[in-house]
């Protein structure tokens, strides 16, 4: 298999970590230079006609992008240790956190980034005032997993999940748009001191 | 099991399409009031913090919020008819295509209506130039289903998924921000009357 990633792009590393995590190895990484327009190219777009990262890439030539559509490839040829639940309810929950964090931290950081920054202005027309907006939408969600984190060693309940993953990744990247985990919250604190020192933190 | 659902919002629709393409019957809908903002009274944040319908409610009190993760739970417990893909393959293919049409059509199409509307403005900062953006945005991922599905009957491969349902009721709810199925987008056409055959159009 082979995993087009990106240095510094969270979408990418949330496969990274779901890989360590599974121990699945000799994956081939191949990084594709976003800031420079690698992904428009007609090459990459035949890999992910989304032109974004990540994509897997089967030995038969199958192209998985979306990085949960990534996660639920790897569970399914990698069954343990289990990432996305066991019993309906859990694999609901996780489900449903997985895709909280997405929705309200994930995409409005990656949104201030894109339209404060203007790091991708050759490609699409950036809204300060959006961006702005989108920032705030962003730090209203850490009250809520503070909230779940004060209540459980994880992210989407009592042991390890994509979720923790996918939080991690997005609060990380979040230093982009100066959004900190500052005092403010403990748990989240806890929780982050624990995901460092994971093995997959560095994937 | 107790479905929160809202009329003519498009996400509780794609709960209640896969309740009945499950064949699931016996579900309480309760409809809540967006407008007037029942969703944001405490008695429904406990119910899901994040204060948006659909959540399904089972009968021992436990919630499940995120469209995405009630597919997920309706697919355990009633496997058959099989919706989210049988190899690991199908299962990555019909998450991928079910992300992008979130991703690119979906939630588009609402930041669109809810930006340039102003229907929520009591709740959110409307910014109608990034309303008009996402609007295009929206209208971009047109050409991309229409050549999915020159290529297959249905948008995740050949057979009915919750992909199908995804765009559907994306679709059908970009009529709010007047993107219509034009004749540009024959495969769409043919697609979407065969949508409306099925029984659970009108779910």
């Amino acid at each position: 298999m082979k995993l087009y990633s990106a240095y510094m792009a969270p979408s990418p590393r949330r496969s990274r970590m779901a890989l360590a995590e599974k121990g699945i190895t000799g994956v081939e990484v191949i990084n594709i230079d976003l800031a420079g327009g690698e992904n428009l190219k007609p090459e990459f777009r035949e890999r992910n006609r989304m032109a974004k990262v990540p994509v897997l890439e089967l030995d038969d030539g199958t192209c998985i992008s979306e990085g949960s559509a990534i996660y639920r490839y790897l569970e399914e040829i990698q069954p343990e240790p289990n990432l996305l639940g066991r019993t309906a309810v859990e694999k609901a929950i996780i489900e449903m956190w997985d895709r909280r964090l997405e929705n309200a931290l994930f995409m409005p950081i990656g949104q201030c980034f894109q339209h404060t920054s203007g790091f991708f202005k050759d490609r699409m027309t950036p809204i300060a005032e959006w961006g702005q907006e989108a920032g705030k939408l962003a730090g209203k969600f850490l009250p809520v997993l503070e909230q779940q984190l004060e209540k459980h060693e994880y992210v989407a309940g009592d042991r390890f999940s994509v979720a923790d993953i996918t939080a991690l990744c997005s609060l990380e990247f979040g230093k982009v748009i100066q959004l900190r985990i500052t005092d403010e919250f403990p748990a989240i604190q806890r929780w982050h001191a624990h995901m460092k020192a994971r093995p997959s933190y560095t994937a």
